[in-house]
């Protein structure tokens, strides 16, 4: 690496001398303490001072045990190694990696699972204690020593105000043409506070920096490695139906008079229905979109290139290698139609509400009422965590639940009796979509929804099999009729046999 | 009544032909369609027109089905005799009436429990469908139209401006000096609209008045019926420990600098324990207090009138039968400490999250994890509704449940091991208080929860049963440990033998 190019991107000169190895840096972190690190959808993490700590630990033998918060999940072999080295005691508010989920469901790591909105109230308050030390990926330090944030924003800018000592990685890797692309605001104290001036999906209200106190910045890292972004599993014959299906009922909401083709902005969960239904997108008449999202992946750059999309708002850009290497490159022709905002931000109540987004998520289970579980396997074990799907879903003018009709090769129903967990309940979940079909369950009673999801959701194998449950439940009466002796029974016979069937 | 004051009351003069009698006003509604109705928690409903309607039906024998909207639960004779004379086909978004519950719970009524905030947005945009007519108590009509609302503000402005025919029901019995009390604000159109101007508690940002195009106003119902309001159950041992812990909780948090004797701007739900809160609040040290909430009580003037509290924001003043005609008497004195908002401003996700408000709802029960459910017996009764529970527990500063540990004599404890049915998740829910203990269930993994809500907060009759059934949960692994086969069987073994132990 090219340190002269480093001190090039500290523009801020007093900062120069703060530049230090990833070993050095990661000395500041002590047993016991509170570390706030950059990240999001494993997008602008921190890589080096995390991964220098492991090796310290690991050759010294040293028991340190700290709690570690993020954005949301970051690079695969920060928590790995972390996790492997022990060092993770408690971890907020989101994770994706399978070596880090297995020791939360040990019982090991003490794992928080909240709004993706949230964390900055509870950091800026102190009900979660102090934060002893932040670690941010940076492009660059501007000429006032504002941290010119990479590929994520997430929490960044509150750990930045509240940590006691900061720790800057500067990749060399990330494009400097990141400058420009953020808009930093943090909300002031409650209980009087200024409401978000943010009218449209396109608007400004803060910086493209992050200040810090220059006195608290402890070190500088240099650092090189590129994000850790994976290819996600590719659509198929199914998720291709799911986005069919939800394209068409756009179509009736627009002959209905509820929307025009440029819909509402939209906002899209991460994977490979959220990518078949972008990818339908740039296929149809709908034209002049917004998104107001979480995360901007390969698809919503095929939208923009398409001329589809028209701007769009996120906290994170996570790309699968190749496209991240041409989204990097062209940066600048981007530059006037995104933005990268704090994830307190773009996944803040009032502007969900405000905008009136479509709000699509993953259902990971959603029973006979619309009761959805997006993060329990089998009502117990943890997979990721709700993410930002909570915030979107409770406020957005229209919350959509997508998810395949079964799982482990037809073993499993994703249409339940009742749902083995619950993370969004029947008040929140307006439209279910499998590849079998799209419940439009607005303004409908739990009965209602009842046979509607099981008429357009539920699987053909499952279909008679949830009937008859509905039927029995119905003798037993009630808004939300359920025989309780065999509500999760299709979940112990699965534990059990192997199979729900 | 004095017809005369009723065109006093009237101070457009061309509204002044539209006087006409209950029976004639409900002419206006016919088969099939969508009628809302003004009214909060049975305060400032429209009382006259329904149950004329309900005499017609029941003398012509007519076959008459109507949607029926509301702001929340309704005079007790409204809902009930609709109810008895079948007319009412669906129902939204709140109830509380036992002969319309039952009938919900058989199936015969539609109801759609919705979060108190959100049916203004549904309206606006049709997503309900068209609102046919508006029946709305109101106290007096202005020189320019405006209708002045009584004691609750509700939907009613919306229903008002969306409505294709308007009736007012004009009651003298309400007093004329609730004029001015009201700040009638319908947030614009989405997906480019204002955010709400309110930085405060005590913000007003809108009129006093609710507009109507005078057109639209087919009929003018003299009134002179009082709110049907009720003497709420009174407190006992158990609602003032739940109080002297909840307010030693605020003391303690004083102590770590997270507050002042100020508190935060507060939310009470509707009940015993309320009242409990609130008058542990008029004895204590805490001063200067706000409120902003739904529903001001008969408690909330005893802390406007000791001085404690400085200001009361809410979107329905219900009051017992004595305190109300007392408060009605002295309005004067509290109009600059008052203001009624329509429910999705005294509701409004941006607000609640902004103001940072301290939230205290009721439970029906919790399980150990902390998922709270709020609406269904036995999983599968409806109760009331979720009402704004939800809107509140969500965006609170501290979303905080009570609960008594047991109901039915014993026979049932609220602490179980999967809630039957889930309102607020664990991600909404962080302190949870029962006559035997607070649990701050802040920053803590669901492990943590389940060991520190069976210690505080279950009855000690239910706590080795709960230990037992934890202990066997952990066997299991996961996040959430549970034995699915078991999870259920306490609300099972209730309904087979009249009680859980």
């Amino acid at each position: 690496m090219d340190l002269c190019e480093v001190e090039s991107r500290i523009r801020y000169t007093p900062l120069q001398n703060r530049i230090m190895s990833a070993m050095d840096a990661a000395s500041f972190i002590e047993d016991g303490m509170t570390v706030g690190i950059s990240g999001f959808t494993r997008a602008g993490d921190a890589k080096a001072v995390p991964m220098a700590l492991a090796q310290r630990v690991r050759e010294s033998g040293e028991s340190l045990h700290i709690n570690l918060w993020t954005g949301a999940s970051v690079a695969e072999q920060v928590d790995e190694t972390l996790t492997e080295a022990g060092i993770i005691a408690r971890r907020l508010p989101y994770q994706t990696n399978k070596v880090l989920r297995d020791a939360i469901n040990r019982g090991e790591v003490m794992y928080m699972d909240q709004h993706l909105s949230l964390t900055g109230e509870w950091v800026r308050e102190g009900q979660l204690g102090r934060l002893n030390v932040a670690i941010l990926e940076a492009v660059a330090i501007t000429e006032q020593g504002g941290i010119i944030l990479s590929t994520s924003v997430g929490n960044s800018p509150v750990f930045a105000r509240y940590a006691d000592k900061v720790i800057i990685e500067l990749n060399c890797n990330q494009s400097p043409l990141l400058e420009g692309i953020h808009d930093i605001y943090i909300p002031g104290p409650r209980s009087h506070r200024e409401p978000l001036q943010l009218w449209d999906v396109r608007d400004r209200i803060g910086t493209p920096y992050t200040y810090v106190d220059p006195n608290k910045i402890v070190a500088i890292v240099p650092t090189d490695q590129p994000d850790n972004f994976v290819d996600f599993a590719p659509g198929d014959a199914e998720t291709d139906r799911i986005a069919e299906f939800l394209l068409d009922f756009f179509e009736q909401e627009i002959e209905l008079g509820r929307m025009t083709y440029t819909l509402r902005p939209l906002q899209s969960g991460v994977g490979s229905v959220s990518n078949a239904v972008l990818a339908g997108l740039s296929r149809s008449r709908f034209h002049d979109l917004l998104m107001y999202s979480e995360v901007l992946q390969d698809g919503v750059f095929d939208l923009l290139d398409s001329g589809k999309l028209n701007f769009a708002s996120a906290t994170a850009i996570s790309l699968s290698p190749r496209r991240g290497i041409e989204v990097m490159k062209k940066l600048d022709e981007y530059r006037d139609r995104l933005i990268l905002r704090p994830q307190e931000i773009s996944n803040h109540p009032q502007l969900i509400r405000q905008l009136g987004i479509i709000a699509m998520n993953t259902a990971l289970e959603a029973d006979i009422y619309g009761n959805v579980n997006s993060t329990h396997v089998m009502g117990t074990h943890i997979m990721n965590g709700i993410g930002g799907s909570g915030d979107f879903a409770r406020n957005a003018y229209l919350s959509i639940f997508v998810t395949k009709s079964t799982a482990k090769g037809g073993k499993i129903s994703s249409i339940v009796p009742m749902a083995s967990h619950v993370d969004h309940t029947e008040h929140d979940v307006e439209i279910l979509v499998t590849e079998q079909g799209l419940a439009d369950l607005r303004g409908l009673a739990p009965r209602e929804r009842a046979e509607i999801i099981i008429e357009k959701c539920a699987h053909p194998s499952f279909q008679p099999a949830l009937r008859d449950y509905y039927e029995a439940a119905l003798k037993g009466g009630g808004q939300t009729p359920h025989v309780l002796e065999k509500a999760l029974s299709w979940h112990a016979r699965y534990k059990e046999t192997g199979s729900m069937l």
